[in-house]
């Protein structure tokens, strides 16, 4: 076959996927509660019932990541287990306990004429999502957007295509068994890198919105290329501020949780920023607790005094997501000196600062422009369960139409309906 | 000087604005309600003062549009007399009436652990606005950006330029007496066309959001070109439908003010479905109604059948936005028929039924997935006053982030404040 017919191809087979998914979701945007509940178990079910043929695809992409020579962190992000099944399967039922959003009302009021205004939630349509090596994502994704009345199409990662095909199987079981379109949740099944390109500007027709869950390459191609919306998910350069007024036993017990709970997540703290105002009383305590969990420090001038064992930060330090047990510090003027390392390094993701002193707290709440701002609490909050949002799709760098955590609320549009009596403009 | 040291140029005047804005947007996000609203107070004032001079610049582009033998409507849009300078003065005071969306709690709750969580509106940042020839764009979208705390550039069509400069120096004198930054409203100060490609792709860095008002090409431009998110305001092929249990007089009532109280605004209705199984009751009463105020009826045969003066319509017409005194017409079967056909010709933008029957009209209201849709009121009240949101930027049809009428608070985006007791996650 030429290339030329292989990429004809493609774009019949890609037209084909979003004929199919518009199909789907003018169907699903009037679907009950109940049939999407019912998929929602059903796929659970079908991914407890099928995890062996789920475990055995994995076993094959996680063969041939070896033999690809990949990083051990792409290796953990690919691999499943019994438990990790589980989890998803159990993911999925979190999702069936959460409220439908779909046709509740947002607002309502009745104007002076009589005209009962009502913003009513209804679907965004059909929702593409790129997502990398993660096999969880294929189910996590695929429920949340069906429990918002979207249809999706999935593009996942090479490394896992034998994984995901084997779990959305199993989702498409559960829509089969619940009589809502099957093409509700699909996967383009193909691992050709333009199937992207395709997605990101040449289904405008069927795709309302994009989502796309992978490094800084992913999201650059996605920037540059999107003709459709985009609910971006940028990294996590996170801060905690340790202020003068700051509890001591506070600041060290939420700067290592900040930190060292999980590494590897986006609300992890990367950047440790200590008052100039405490050096002598906060900073020491602070650096050691992290020192001693097994933490890496790259510090300032000051920061590099209060212990051997720090090693010197470079200005590229402070732009950086280590997303491991690094972290760097710096010393600051106060709070407005914390506010203003974070205007220029952080990515507007989470911040945390700690203080006793109120008047402290609320200037930087209200100053810090970022989607998550936290006081005496660690910035490994910021997520959609933690925030009792339920489940999520991830954390919402974008300032336009979702920040912060995204859940099936955000995975929403409205529209108004309004009811008269024979009203005329005059 | 060479054509490529005039696109340095506007590449480097381009930046400038753009890094303008970006100051001018973070003192503006924590501006208080005030102060802005002294400013908008003034800037009125100054246009109330200035009508001399604004008059005198709007004929200096009325005079360049009729020697360009520009179209009638074109100089209908671009002229401006007392009255219209009195109107926008007046526009801007609606706009200081109005709440201040910032800083205002859109949810706020309490997990289980004790963290308290809010969602507190924030702006944008910084808006974009590409605009043709009204020159009332410029006060109205000034104003309403600086009260949702955004920073603008707007740019302005090259026929309005004059008009545009008038204005914008009143907004400007406005800003200045209140202590704002005067770049918090900043008017492209060349009718370069270029200038509209630097805001749409080179100005990534510094503008959040660009909304596009104008005709097909500009809207065709910005879908093509935009690598900033946008508000679409895509045209408004709006229907009335008459259903069989329809109030005849209320029907007659409700087409005539859909089709004829202004022709020119996108509520304005496009296209009468009429049910099948109420020809021979309302069909030529309602037909009637039109002609007789003077409006061009195109129909289907059976509403041809209805009064010999109605034209035959052709399939473009059910895509028709006419804009003036024309209407399509076409018999459907029932609720449904008219489903399908805004389904396949609409805009998604405003459509209404009348009938008085509930089943009927909630199957409608649910079914017709457009911004606004209407039960037994005329689509004229698609506007952001009509509906209590105060003055609008204009009626998005994007399903994204804003939809329907776009007024203050679709100018913002959020953020989550949460406030602990030294909570670390387990």
């Amino acid at each position: 076959m030429s290339v030329q017919s292989a990429s004809a191809d493609l774009g019949e087979l890609m037209e084909r996927l979003g004929r199919n998914a518009a199909a789907a979701a003018s169907v699903l945007a009037l679907a009950g509660t109940e049939a999407k509940n019912a998929a929602l178990s059903a796929a659970a079910g079908a991914i407890r019932a099928g995890a062996p043929r789920i475990l055995e695809a994995n076993a094959r992409d996680m063969s041939a990541a070896r033999a690809a020579d990949v990083t051990s962190a792409l290796l953990d992000r690919l691999a499943l287990d019994d438990r990790r099944v589980e989890s998803m399967a159990r993911g999925i039922e979190e999702v069936v306990a959460l409220q439908d959003p779909i046709g509740t009302t947002a607002a309502a009021w009745q104007r002076p004429n009589g005209l009962r205004i009502q913003r009513v939630r209804v679907p965004l349509g059909v929702i593409g999502i790129i997502y990398e090596s993660r096999p969880n994502v294929t189910a996590d994704a695929g429920a949340l957007c069906l429990k918002s009345g979207n249809a999706v199409i999935l593009r996942g990662g090479s490394e896992s295509r034998y994984s995901n095909a084997a779990i959305h199987a199993c989702l498409g079981e559960g829509l089969k068994s619940a009589g809502l379109p099957v093409d509700s949740i699909q996967l383009v099944p193909t691992t050709d890198r333009a199937a992207v390109g395709y997605m990101l500007a040449g289904m405008t027709d069927y795709l309302d919105v994009i989502v796309p869950r992978g490094g800084k390459s992913l999201v650059a191609r996605v920037q540059q290329e999107a003709r459709v919306p985009v609910i971006g998910h940028l990294e996590g350069n996170c801060h905690v501020y340790v202020d003068r007024d700051a509890d001591v036993r506070m600041a060290q017990s939420i700067a290592l949780n900040a930190k060292m709970r999980r590494t590897g997540i986006c609300g992890a703290a990367e950047t440790l920023l200590i008052d100039r105002g405490c050096i002598d009383t906060h900073l020491v305590p602070v650096i050691r607790t992290l020192l001693e969990a097994g933490c890496e420090v790259r510090g300032d001038a000051a920061v590099q005094k209060a212990d051997e064992r720090v090693h010197a930060a470079a200005e590229e330090d402070w732009f950086t997501e280590y997303l491991d047990a690094i972290i760097a510090a710096r010393v600051v003027d106060g709070v407005d000196g914390a506010i203003a390392h974070i205007a220029r390094y952080g990515s507007a993701h989470t911040e945390s600062i700690i203080t006793g002193n109120q008047a402290t707290a609320e200037r930087f709440l209200q100053r810090v422009d970022s989607a998550i701002v936290l006081h005496n609490a660690s910035t490994q909050f910021a997520d959609g369960g933690e925030f009792g949002m339920g489940a999520e799709i991830g954390i919402s760098t974008d300032r336009f139409h979702a920040r912060g955590p995204v859940g099936v609320e955000q995975l929403t549009s409205y529209k108004y309906v309004v009811r008269g009596a024979g009203q005329i403009r005059p």
